[in-house]
């Protein structure tokens, strides 16, 4: 079960443009900003006056999300719901017969996180993350 | 300014189906749902335990947002931030030379509601709405 949306993931060609673009236009505050090289981006973390989240992803050249980009473009690219154990939510899912890319936790961009296939929830990629 | 994320709003085939297994793997809750003939949809809220919202959108058939779902499938549609004052902010960011869908805010599902063209922001359809 979710306790609430972790953040919503947004892709976009150029970090540092988006970060600038999202706090002139609604406020956003940047949290912090990483290079995550096992999963092929730079992301940054962005928050709002009430804690809510945005993720922004730049891929990094040659990774499957660059791949993306390049195929669809910028977008919403997943939703993160955070659960208290991912492990635990994962072997739950997969009893329903949900499909998922992770079959096990691994680390994210912050804390551990899986991956849930969008074909088996409405065309959406889901994240589950719990905090560290 | 945003104050909070209001929803991500979801396109999908069938409401009722994908409402129930929202339900299912996630434990939302199924606060309202309705049908927006002027929008061309049949909307349905869920909610998280700690208040976050879900918006799950299935087009009326022969709406703009039909043919969406024909060419694009099922996923994520949109995100909304809840701003003080709708149209105060269309101004500000028509000033700042973003290109709005709606020039003044209009009824939504939920409250008044303007949308702003996603490329001006990275992709992403972005709506603004306010508390009643």
């Amino acid at each position: 079960m979710a306790n609430r949306i972790a953040h919503i993931a947004i892709l976009v060609s150029n970090l540092d443009e988006a970060v600038k673009l999202y706090e002139d236009l609604f406020g956003t505050r940047l949290d912090m900003s990483k290079t995550v090289s096992e999963q092929g981006v730079k992301a940054a973390i962005l928050s709002l006056a009430d804690g809510a989240k945005l993720e922004l992803l730049e891929p990094l050249p040659g990774s499957n999300m660059a791949r993306m980009l390049e195929k669809r473009g910028e977008g919403l690219h997943h939703i993160a719901f955070e659960v208290d154990n991912v492990d635990k939510e994962l072997d739950r899912l997969s009893e329903k017969g949900v499909e998922l890319i992770d079959k096990k936790s691994r680390p994210g961009v912050e804390g551990m996180v899986a991956f849930i296939h969008p074909k088996s929830i409405r065309g959406v990629l889901t994240e589950l993350c719990q905090e560290d």
